[in-house]
């Protein structure tokens, strides 16, 4: 890795629209990137940051594997510096009914959603308790909140993220940690989908879609706040969805 | 009234310390703001608003009065122009045990939190609506989510006020007004309570109790999100608070 | 009022379906039954009550008043004997978007909701605190947990009524007093509701209304709960029920 | 096995108080039980079940086990006859700040509070599902509802599991399954606990424990209610416990 003195936010999850974007976003106020996913494409998110005026260091690594994760942030704070930010933002939604829902997918969806949540915040927390400093910022959704039809593994998955992050905010925000849990409700707009569901992103119409640097902005914002006014949760959906 | 061509901002109970720094983070950002109360101060507000390099209007109303209310809505949409933002910040906290409250309290407390919330709330809706666009505001506490011994009153008020907000979050967003509530855990900085509390202000350290200002900041960040990513609710509280 | 040996059961708003299916059930158990209502018949209810073999005492009574229910009570205490379980089961629903919401409309549900829970259940709690025994049950409704769309007043008397009977419950649990709280989700069966809506009805087939019946034994099964294994809050609705 | 015409209840986790008074509760009312755990002694309880009159298949299967769960859930089936209750009672709590929480522990606490639930929910219903018929009921605890400080595997597992409640509830009541989850809150009566903490025992005093065979009516109380007014979900705490 190459050195920087700039502040160091690692974004884990990058490789989506809302990682995307909440990447630019510290970019924008002078962090240096660390952005990871599991495999795929990290260049064109890295040169947008550098057009940005700042710099990124792309890493693939998987979240759900303790060795990476370990490895990873140890690298990170060995050779860049102290992580000011950690965002989880690794998910993985399916809809299956109950009957159709196999181990694998069980499992599977609550090792992305839960496990590796676990694993990242873990290892952030120790490097950041030796500071009393530092933001930790996980992505969840409606499914945090609600079980449904189709949504056993989704929202267990969901769930167990979100008691990590209010068991994480109650311990260590009284040792200087911010933990906050952001929950997505709506569709983030996305080029794929947006193939996909032609007519969908049409009825929503203009703002009826979450715009990825709207959200990244509530990030932001949760990492600004002082510590006498810590949030620990916000939801946040577009103005026409119903709820 | 004097007439203004600043975007217009009312906070219902202003005579606060979050009232009084609500009302001062908007006017930092260009905003004429309508400062109102029941009796009591307000010039030393306006002079600070003035001090930012903003105006304001002063006026005492009694927002538990629906004759009241809506002419102080009203006659600020005739004379200053369409209200863009209101932000009601009434309440009333007491603790009884259930055999120790009164009728007259436990009426009291509900017209301050939950029916001068519906008043302004409606009021401002009604013209909200002719525009398709306008911020609601409402000012919640933990007591907003979960009743205790001595709440009975205070947390009826609060629990109701919360349903209203909801309710008119899920009805006006998709008319294009943001109708958000924030829940507010913790001791909020108040010259009255540092004199009278001075041991507890001492042992909650730097950051352990609520700045207003820093609070404040969060209904500005809420006024400022685009409809793409409107959040509904919002906690906030010092980094060393037990919840 | 005639004496009676049997332990007494007082039910407010016993006019309802589901007032009167307690009311029976109670009886069934050998309770004394005191069954009111603001106005309207109560002899059908009393004989009901009769030809299962116990008794009961009709009054009407205004439960939003203080000094009738503050009178009720006194006089079945002194004349009828201690109360063992008091069941709160009025209500008014109503929708109406916000703007059309008066605020007579407003008030008048709260004070139907949480104030007469309020002050019956003070009232109640007065009496059984000195015996350090009792049981307190409040009829809730989806609209307890949640606002919506035409929900604000209805909503936040519901949510304030769950305030109390949580605050209650906390307070006086360790008194000897168990406080709980029933919601109620889905349309209750009523000939009045069957009659003006027979297409809900027969689309919602068998079991897919609620019955007073089978509701009522869940106020039977919380009273006979041991006091190491009380519980505060149950949901009920029908199997068909979404939610 | 041998063969019965009783109906059947399964109790997976059999070796709990808990588990051992539901399972007696059942044999009360006549059911066959089978009781699982995955090691340990079963005979005893057997003994007990059959001191009451009724019978019991005791099966030593773990239910994080898919192969095993399915074998077993077959079995039963295939011999004993259709499955009318199935109770998930399996828990593991763990109490270790957020850094000390090994991976080990994280996954394991998972796959006892969650993945088992999911094994068995899901093989259960479908054979209740062929029927259109049967009680399915899951043990929570506090944990389900809230993170806190040490709790991050307890509560992640114990909110998964309580996802997976709601989500088959909301997918299986209108299919004639009733699910429902039962939030333990409070210490249950238990020989070791009494033998480690005397001191606590005395502290509560007496109903200040939660008693076994009391929590346990609430399962049996779930089951019998009719279609027209199930329970999703239903808190039991004793009277003088602080929540």
């Amino acid at each position: 890795m190459a050195t920087t003195d700039k502040p160091i936010a690692v974004v884990i999850g990058a490789g989506d629209h809302l990682g995307s974007a909440i990447a630019r976003r510290f970019a924008r106020e002078g962090f240096h990137l660390v952005i990871t996913r599991r495999r795929g494409d990290l260049d064109g998110l890295r040169a947008e940051i550098t057009a940005l005026g700042s710099s990124a260091t792309a890493i693939h690594s998987d979240a759900r594997d303790e060795a990476q994760v370990s490895e990873l942030i140890d690298q990170v704070e060995a050779e860049l510096g102290p992580i000011r930010v950690a965002v989880f933002n690794v998910g993985g939604n399916v809809r299956f009914d109950i009957c159709e829902t196999t181990t694998r997918v069980y499992r599977k969806v609550w090792e992305m959603c839960a496990l590796a949540g676990f694993l990242v915040g873990r290892e952030v927390a120790k490097k950041m308790l030796a500071r009393n400093e530092g933001t930790i910022l996980f992505t969840g959704a409606s499914a945090s909140l609600r079980g449904g039809r189709g949504f056993a593994a989704f929202a267990g998955g969901k769930h167990a993220l979100r008691a990590l992050a209010q068991s994480m905010a109650r311990e260590l925000g009284p040792q200087g940690i911010h933990v906050a849990h952001v929950v997505v409700d709506g569709l983030i707009r996305n080029e794929a989908t947006a193939e996909f569901l032609p007519d969908l992103y049409a009825s929503k119409g203009d703002g009826g879609i979450v715009e990825p640097d709207d959200l990244a902005e509530i990030y932001w914002q949760l990492h600004r706040q002082p510590r006498s006014a810590w949030t620990f949760e916000q939801d946040a959906r577009p103005f026409s969805e119903s709820w």
